[in-house]
């Protein structure tokens, strides 16, 4: 552990040093590291599928399977994807510099808010070498130092990526130390991490609640937890249906396995009868197990019962819990006790329902007749995403280069003392 | 330990529902609930100095001194100026329900994000009634419930001031649960306060070291850190001399107790033959100790010599560390080794030097020719502070209203679904 610590410790130095160079950097000279980024890995091509194949035949020795092993494993265009994902962000305007407010005040006093970096970002991230370059590019726009700790099965693939990136950032001016990987992928070498004070400003834990509960009771850094998504789409009794239809297949179906798809379906009581049967015989030929409440089970008699515990539950999976509701308030009570403050969906014609649901919900984004699965940077317009706040404090929802930033209030005088 | 949690978690159960409520309430309501509130302090004004005297006797039989007892003692006028700063807090504009930005995707897509009320705040705070009633009043105001935990030392007091601003609140129309206070002003209380996760969404620690250190290592909680001002002036070779003086004498003696207050002063070695002798002498006039660098003790031989612990210390007390330095940049090196994040100030008529120690200084608030006591909510023009933040996430300097809130984003389409 003191092993472990010192090394975390000693990139944390790094970091600390390189930012204060960051921040002043101009937009050309990091535009032209991401561009450059973005070669280097077209460039790196060959070496970074050969780590990663090493990491995926790895992976599947240990047991990996399924969308796990799925999200780990790179093809050549999804480096492409990666490399592009680094010009998109070179196109964003840069966060830093920008003006957020200015005022004067009586006594003479020119105030004024300027966007700055937050300085060291660290990401604690599963086995997704994806993330690598969209946190470093993140980072980099935005100002700001990376330390990235990725996942023990990723180690090779992140290995492989970051020294191409760093020798990018080298060659366009850009100190190697803006980007670190941390090599100790063990509990400890987390845990070191999210005890260096002083050093990191943001920690972004992106992981089961195994690692926010450790975040949570041992971190003593700042961070903004990057937490589950238990997202609800309630079909109201105004809801034109066949758009309820689409909306609820596509937030299950496109992909169960983010923290943005639907984990369970609410409907009012007046169009469940007619809405249910036909929706649940789709969502069961697309592989989806059903787990319903006794009014849904009395429409859908197949249906598991779902239990209590289901209603806190994200599954990640091929499964949604139904629940039949009186209404938008009733939707909204169910909610406001299992509701995980990602995303949450209304399907319906009616305006003050809309109104009603938008203003009550406890979530960081409410989609209106729209697909939860639109919660994401890339959708937003943010230029990608380190991840999806589902806290209060900072940022909530998708995490793009705004949120990566904190302002300075700077105040200019000709004299002025107090009192 | 048991116990105070139990009561602790009753409070911010309570906190939680209330929250709901707060955040729907319109303006007119939380407007007549801060005037009536007002009204209410005024009427109780007997009641709350008699609960003050026995505060002030009790805490002065307990050894309390000088500036301590000073700011837990009310009088008449104090009185009637936290009634004031309740009708300041009035007269501001409500920051609920204002969109910071809207935009469109391509995809026809419309996003806007909405500010809303962070839910529920807790303050844990010294022995200082008038933040009771300023807490109180900026948290209804920007829609969130209160949970105030202030010193033994003030508990009849703060007991007298809540109880008359939530009966205040209740003939409003506005929960009275809107604010608590916590009557456990144990140490244990405090603990059980920053672990209640899930029912506070920010946590406010206005307090020495040992309290901010208590949260680091416990708080599970998110938090806002109000720490330390360890605040410097530069007065740069191109300074107007005689405004440098009138700027270092007020940063350090208009209240040397609070945290705005300068610690520090360097100086240009090219100013400082002909600067340092005259304001040396007036700060001693003034009952100042200097405690000087080896090349500001040339130049004032009766100065006390700093140690290395001098640079990192706020006094909050009549003294001052002076250093001579070689210029800007070496004034900005010992604020980046030293500095606490609070708020540095630069003198000088060059432009060049006041940008370059603008951008490198990494503290929440800079001033160019002003003194360090303006950064202050009220100062700002914010209608008052619920502390001072020298982290970089979520907020720094002044947390004012708008910086009790966060967003929701608000997604409106027509039936749109992901790819």
């Amino acid at each position: 552990m003191s092993e472990n610590s010192t090394g975390v410790e000693r990139i944390g130095d790094r970091a600390r040093v390189v930012a204060n160079l960051l921040s002043a950097l101009g937009s050309e000279v990091k535009d032209a590291a991401l561009l450059a980024s973005a070669d280097a890995l077209t460039g790196a091509e060959d070496a970074i599928l050969s780590a990663n194949r090493a990491d995926v035949d790895a992976a599947r020795d240990g047991g990996m399977r399924g969308a796990l092993l799925e999200r780990l494993t790179l093809t050549g265009p999804r480096v492409s994807r990666m490399a592009d994902g680094l010009r998109a962000i070179a196109a964003l305007p840069d966060p830093v510099g920008e003006i957020i407010e200015s005022w004067k005040r009586p006594n003479g006093l020119d105030l004024r808010k300027v966007r700055v970096p937050l300085g060291v970002i660290a990401v604690i991230y599963e086995a997704r070498p994806n993330v690598t370059s969209d946190v470093a590019g993140l980072c980099l726009k935005s100002g700001n130092a990376a330390i990235l700790r990725g996942s023990a099965a990723a180690l090779r693939t992140n290995t492989v990526v970051t020294t191409a990136l760093r020798t990018a950032f080298g060659g366009a001016g850009v100190p190697a130390d803006a980007l670190q990987l941390v090599p100790d992928t063990s509990r400890a070498g987390a845990r070191a991490l999210m005890k260096l004070r002083g050093r990191i400003d943001l920690l972004v834990p992106r992981g089961g609640p195994a690692l926010i509960d450790d975040i949570i009771e041992n971190a003593t850094v700042p961070y903004v937890i990057d937490g589950d998504g238990n997202c609800h789409v309630y079909v109201d009794a105004a809801a034109d249906l066949g758009m309820a239809s689409r909306i609820v297949l596509n937030a299950k179906l496109s992909n169960p396995s983010v923290c943005n798809a639907a984990e369970k379906l609410l409907l009012d009581e007046a169009i469940a009868t007619e809405f249910l049967p036909a929706v649940a015989a789709d969502l069961a030929r697309a592989g989806v197990e059903l787990r319903g409440d006794v009014r849904a089970r009395q429409l859908v008699p197949d249906m598991i019962a779902a239990t209590d515990a289901d209603w806190d539950t994200e599954y990640l999976d091929l499964v949604i819990g139904v629940r039949v509701v009186a209404g938008v308030e009733a939707a909204i009570d169910h909610i406001r006790a299992h509701g995980s403050g990602h995303t949450e969906a209304i399907v319906t014609e009616d305006v003050a329902a809309a109104d009603r649901f938008v203003s009550a919900c406890p979530a960081a984004v409410v989609m209106v007749n729209a697909s939860t699965r639109f919660t994401d940077g890339g959708e937003f317009g943010f230029g990608g995403e380190i991840g999806n706040s589902t806290q209060r404090l900072h940022a909530r929802g998708p995490m793009g280069l705004r949120e990566l930033t904190t302002y300075r209030i700077e105040v200019r005088g000709d004299g002025q003392v107090r009192e």
